[in-house]
């Protein structure tokens, strides 16, 4: 198999751990490198809410894809040794079916009829993919930010499927800071009159319910040390300033525009409702009897690396801590890398160096 | 004088250090205890963005105020030994003229024809305040949040106005976290479409804005750490649910909530606007040739008291660092507190002990 975009049909009915049933849906994903013919070279990556599974360049999409500095050819996550798939989410607009997707049964979108959406979803539409590959056992399982999640959820429910574990800047559970930051960003666009309880369109779209919901997003994803920094109190020139009276004057206001245009029409608001809820039911302590060592204790790998940065807000270092206390709980060889990348959450996706050091590392020291 | 709740007419017109001015102005504020014949028992509370004058209960007010367990007879700010007098801020509508009062040369309200507000201008107010009563220096002047930047305006522009001063929980400027955050509150309040460029009206009015601007403002008053152990994931009972999809679920919703409930129609939402503005516009750096440092040794008191907090993320810790090396270049005495207390920003509305035991201790050490 090639470097390849491809489409995996889920088995019809699927089930939703909520409840609930899709028919005839699927996931995307796509694919880098040469499967071993044991099969024991892959890896796969899980990611975050809003990325497509265009992780990298390759033969069907020739465009930079959102972790371009660490998949490929030599690269941390090598494709010259590894077979590397990114799936996209389940509920995920981005070529999976979500709650913009046609409802078979109707003819419909979705919309808000689509069923509660979990995590475990999620990794259960990832697993599919990688069992119609022919895959047993993983080599690596990546998960960053949600994706992390997920593969907590994968590993839990698929034991013996994962040989090891790369977690990234993610948590057990989510805390009552990220609930709170995610419960507003849906706010901001459910109270959006344009949002119409899921049925809008692209005439009457729920743009500025969007915009709050990604400059909110933006504002948690980074830190405030890399912004004093960056932007400390630069105004715009007066001709990139709007006659708005309470419009844009400081660059931080313009940097969270830009990012929010960017983003507005390019990521389903119903599908972003979905998974965002989805992040915050996910609990790793609801296998552990309400303990999350418990929970994790279930997981058994093989090794792991667990990263986070001192920086991020939105899924602090602490919790990184908990998921490799409990990983080496379970008898996993753990090391966890803390990070002070000024990024915050997103230092993944900006502090290439740092995060392919420690990926690559991990990855080159694997065993055939 | 007795306790009391006055009104303080400014001079007419008024001039606005960015232009335009303002006729038959006025200030509301509240004082308790007596002044000295020698006025030299002055103690000047600058509020936060959103609190009246109404600090703690008087006799024109029994109703408990904003900061009830710091001021009062026997209390950490003593009424028994000092006159306190707290200022509600111009632009505020607690009472001071704002965006909500009638203009009167139109007979309209200004609305967004209110001039460009800043924290010099809420300062020049009280300060006008301050010396009708005949007061020629105050003994101590207390600045909170916001207010804490409006003292450091007031002690800029009236050099030898101010004995001692204790700063609380505040910044020489906004870093870019803090305007971001502002920023999109503002962003909520200007989208609803209810604002319709400042001219709502009670039966059309911005709650959709006002409650997600509240709701972030919350986010940010408070801390991470507090709501770990205050909310985790407990869910609401189902009874307390909505049927809404998308509805409250985590005890954090309902707080957050609750909270917005309480605020949106208690503040006018074009006055939120001015003052958040007014926030970030506020730069100690434009007194010092673009150095805090500078700007800061401009200022001139015998002692001053600097108090932060760690958990502090709107106006980080080292901000108040920041303010206490200023001052203490400039030539004061200064004490600089750092709390641990878990409650965040607004740790000194609810940690009254800690800085009750800090703002009282300093306070009981002056000389009379």
């Amino acid at each position: 198999m090639n470097d390849a975009r491809r489409y995996h049909d889920l088995p019809s009915p699927f089930a939703m751990k909520r409840g609930g049933q899709l028919h005839a849906a699927r996931v995307a994903y796509e694919t880098w490198g040469q499967l071993d013919t044991d099969a024991g070279n892959a890896v796969l990556i899980l990611t975050g809410l809003s990325p497509s599974a265009h992780a990298a360049a390759n033969a069907d999409d020739p465009s930079a894809g959102w972790w371009e500095g660490m998949v490929g050819p030599g690269k941390a996550i090598d494709t010259d040794r590894w077979f590397v798939i990114c799936v996209n989410s389940l509920g995920s607009d981005k070529g999976s079916t979500c709650p913009a997707s046609i409802d078979p049964a109707t003819g419909e979108p979705y919309r808000l009829s689509f069923p509660e959406l979990s995590l475990e979803d999620v990794a259960q539409a990832a697993h599919s993919v990688v069992t119609a590959l022919g895959i047993g056992q993983l080599a690596c399982l990546i998960g960053c930010s949600m994706g992390g999640m997920s593969a907590l959820a994968y590993m839990l429910l698929h034991p013996g499927s994962v040989r090891t574990h790369i977690s990234v800047d993610t948590a057990p559970q989510a805390q009552p800071f990220a609930i709170a930051i995610r419960s507003l960003q849906r706010e901001a666009i459910r109270l959006d009159p344009q949002w119409q309880e899921g049925r809008y369109s692209d005439d009457a779209y729920p743009e500025m319910g969007m915009s709050i919901a990604r400059k909110l997003g933006v504002i948690t994803y980074r830190s405030a040390m890399e912004w004093n920094g960056r932007f400390a109190r630069i105004r715009l020139n007066p001709e990139q300033r709007d006659d708005d009276p309470f419009g844009l004057e400081f660059e931080v206001e313009s940097y969270l525009e830009g990012h929010a245009r960017r983003f507005v029409h390019t990521f389903d608001p119903n599908s972003y409702l979905y998974l965002s809820r989805a992040s915050d039911w996910f609990d790793v302590s609801e296998y552990g009897n309400g303990s999350i060592r418990e929970g994790l204790k279930r997981i058994h790998v093989e090794r792991a690396m667990v990263i986070g940065v001192s920086t991020d807000i939105l899924f602090p270092l602490e919790q990184q801590e908990q998921i490799a206390e409990g990983l080496e709980a379970a008898g996993a060889q753990v090391d966890f890398v803390a990070l002070d990348s000024p990024q915050g959450h997103d230092a993944f996706l900006v502090d290439i160096d740092n995060y392919s050091r420690a990926i690559g590392g991990f990855l080159s020291s694997l065993q055939a």
